[in-house]
């Protein structure tokens, strides 16, 4: 065995034991949203925060700096596939030891103290009491930014850590889009009378709505030797490894759609792990490569497949016959209707499939200002209040509705917002095409086969890993980089004819 | 702070450390048996024979050596319950110490090769396909039992590490009394008509069972904050801390008893755990003390509260108007002899109280054998089927029903055995005891009133952890130390009522 041979198996060796350690955490925190007792939460905490140390300690072990070096100086001797996993990896590796330990413990604690003040703030419906506690996130955020680098804006490099090689620049165009495009659109739909749905609240059994979304899953392709749903109350999707993929749902006996689209959509996110590739197992070219492209597949089987009437001419009979008292007396075209009803809303979460980028367009704004300092933390919640009454001329009547409604900057987490809006755009064009290149794609899916769809997303998507960059991706698939105006094309198509418009 | 104070503080965060990560090893073995989807079992086992390599690393640290080491000579200066923890890690650490890493390394492969030859030997129905795995692994163990030493016996070296303290010499004393008093009062018995049980046999609807058997665990006092229950093939407890204990149990929609031994024997594992003190997490004061103790609480809920007729006093018209079909017509009392019913069978996990204690017997007696080169690997079969004639009449039709049934020897686990039998004597000299001690026992059982049980037993056996040995918590709680008597006197009180003798 070559010296290179020998310092690449090492490296394998090391990457795959993080990635272990990686899988343990992340059962350790599915089981801790499924089915821990109450009580064990404490034991949990510190038991992650030794885990998340340990992985920390490894992955900026020396000897595994080391090898990276040499392994990335003697890159030409390697195959494509493993040089490019070296220079991934020595790029994280080099990313990770640029924060000091002290910045890592500094960021844990805020993060922790920041999550009890948004509890504490949303029991008071008070956004004053997380204010503070957002401040200090900001500073260490900006801090990040410096220590991370960018080229142009402070929050480019934040940006980059979601979705790598993401910009203000970029993002820019993508919402000047929204905002030009869509948006009239928007005001189009809101002159004509929504679609009835009142028939989607009523009495919906528990077992019954579980066991129709588990065929749903399993026609979408999920295989279940190779993962599970399970109940949770803020649904996930979450993998030890390509053979053992979790995901779960949230089911509301009242209201139909919960189960439906987080059935759907972690489904796409649980098909994207399924299709990693096992023997890249712990590598950057096993590892999905963004948040955005995670997101298109979820939102391709959410909204382009599960909001779409090819979907329902299958699976409708079937629903109407287990819900004859919601459904007995609907149509196929009503209920697609409803299930596509466009109407602004508050809450992100429950937005419909349009009107929810406007949502993200306010929080990417936000953020930008936020960290650029051009906004300051204790204006925040008349800003927004401000900014959903010109965007979505909706009254925010509380914080809870408003600024406190998301978990995400009590997590720390700025520069992840974005990542959904780029879901849904690259799945409109990545739906495009498979449209266009598999043969008979809207009988398929007529008659319940998706296994084609599943098979194209395999091919194209899951099984590149990090391989190539999103945008690279998006090119290699569909012949450009992330073009708004396929989304924006669905958009038309779809809701002209259900508006009449 | 002085230097032990420092010391021992860094001392219990290295061996917290180490629990924390023996906890996430449980919770993976856990998920294992009772959610893993199936394709996930090869990465799993990678996974924790990675986790428990660095387990291992971790209890022989250099580091925690020396500490030890310094706090043992400095023990004077110690609190006596640190004092304990400290000679008890130290005692661990140099044990652990004696096996060298080539030791643990063909270990774990011959277990996993004994293991994959016995699921081989029990496919085609025949012993003699692992008879030579076993001839290694008893090598194997007999290698140990010179590392670890021993006084008299070299099985002592091996019963020692699941019943610190418990001998050959001690152990056959025991299981002469099996023999001289047992088995003379089961002959007496099977002289006698059998109790009618085909009621227990029938339709039993799953969630009913489930239900029933939820509701007698919280009866038992089972925290369902601190712990939860779900299915298994096999039914096991797994403790990730006192706060999160686990229990399995199997349900058979054909054979009521199943369920119902299961949830009440791992409910009383369960009930140890969750009354171990977390003030001790990790440390020994914080651990329990023997297999022969857990089992004894094990037993204790399962037969000399769950099969006593106080019990079923309580529960039995409950399950009467639950389970109509089946139990409808049965009077209180002929449940009562039906769950009570001796008869000697083949399989040890399905047998009845009194002729269990001859399946470990034989068990016992040949292990003796074999590890002291009595007896030779290939012959084992034949001595197996030659003794369960001798000993319980039974002929013995094939090798999955006779000497391949039990797993423990293909995991490669000798001495086990005996400390089922051991916690069948514990528990009836506990349960005499706590009858004498506390007021209104029958009354509270006839009444549901499960908890001052429950206290007693966290009071004199839980709380403890391995503060006292077995043998020396047996004579603190009784007055002496174990005495089989106990258990005859039980045996033959209960049974003598019930088969008119």
């Amino acid at each position: 065995m070559s010296k290179v041979d020998k310092y690449y198996k090492e490296y394998c060796e090391h990457a795959l034991k993080i990635q272990e350690l990686d899988s343990s955490i992340s059962l350790l925190r599915w089981d801790q949203e499924t089915h821990m007792p109450k009580d064990g939460a404490t034991f949990r905490a510190n038991q992650l925060g030794m885990l998340s140390g340990l992985k920390y300690d490894w992955k900026t072990a020396d000897r595994y700096g080391d090898l990276l070096k040499s392994l990335y100086e003697s890159r030409a001797e390697l195959k494509p596939e493993q040089k490019f996993n070296v220079e991934k990896s020595f790029q994280n590796f080099n990313k990770t030891k640029k924060y000091t330990k002290d910045f890592v413990v500094r960021e844990s604690k805020l993060v922790s103290e920041a999550y009890r003040a948004w509890i504490e703030a949303r029991s008071e419906k008070k956004y004053q009491l997380f204010s503070n506690s957002l401040k200090s996130i900001l500073d260490l955020r900006r801090e990040e930014t410096e220590i991370l680098g960018y080229a142009d804006k402070p929050y480019d490099a934040l940006l980059n850590e979601y979705e790598e090689g993401m910009t203000t620049a970029k993002l820019d165009v993508v919402f000047t889009d929204v905002k030009n495009k869509l948006n009239p659109f928007l005001k189009e739909i809101a002159n004509k009378p929504k679609p009835e749905n009142a028939f989607m609240y009523g009495n919906f059994p528990f077992q019954k709505q579980w066991d129709f979304g588990l065929e749903l899953i399993k026609q979408c392709g999920f295989n279940f030797d190779k993962g599970r749903q399970d109940l949770s109350v803020h649904p996930f999707s979450s993998s030890m490894n390509p053979s053992d993929v979790r995901i779960t749902t949230r089911v509301d006996e009242t209201n139909f759609y919960f189960m439906l689209w987080s059935c759907l959509h972690e489904c796409g996110h649980g098909l994207y792990e399924q299709g990693l590739r096992e023997e890249f197992f712990g590598l950057p070219m096993g590892k999905s490569v963004s948040l955005g492209i995670h997101e298109s597949q979820s939102r391709l089987y959410e909204n382009n497949l599960g909001r779409s009437s090819e979907f329902w001419s299958h699976n409708y009979p079937k629903l109407q016959s287990l819900f004859k008292d919601s459904f007995g007396g609907v149509s196929q075209d009503d209920f697609y209707k409803a299930i596509n009803r466009v109407e602004p809303s508050p809450i992100r979460t429950e937005a419909d499939e349009l009107t929810y980028h406007l949502h993200i367009m306010i929080r990417y704004e936000i953020e930008k200002k936020l960290i650029h300092g051009e906004l300051d933390s204790k204006d925040l919640s008349e800003v927004w209040n401000e900014m959903y009454k010109q965007y979505l001329n909706i009254d925010i009547k509380n914080d809870n509705e408003g600024v406190l409604q998301d978990i995400h900057w009590s997590h720390g987490s700025f520069g992840y917002f974005p990542t959904y809006s780029l879901g849904s755009f690259f799945a409109a064009q990545f739906y495009a095409h498979a449209k266009e290149e598999l043969p008979e794609f809207d009988k398929n899916i007529k008659t319940g086969n998706l296994i084609p769809l599943l098979e194209w997303l395999n091919k194209n998507v899951h099984r590149h890993g990090q391989r190539y960059q999103a945008d690279e991706l998006c090119e290699r698939i569909t012949g450009k980089p992330l073009d708004f105006d396929y989304f924006m094309q669905y958009a038309k198509e779809k809701f002209s004819s259900i508006y009449n418009l």
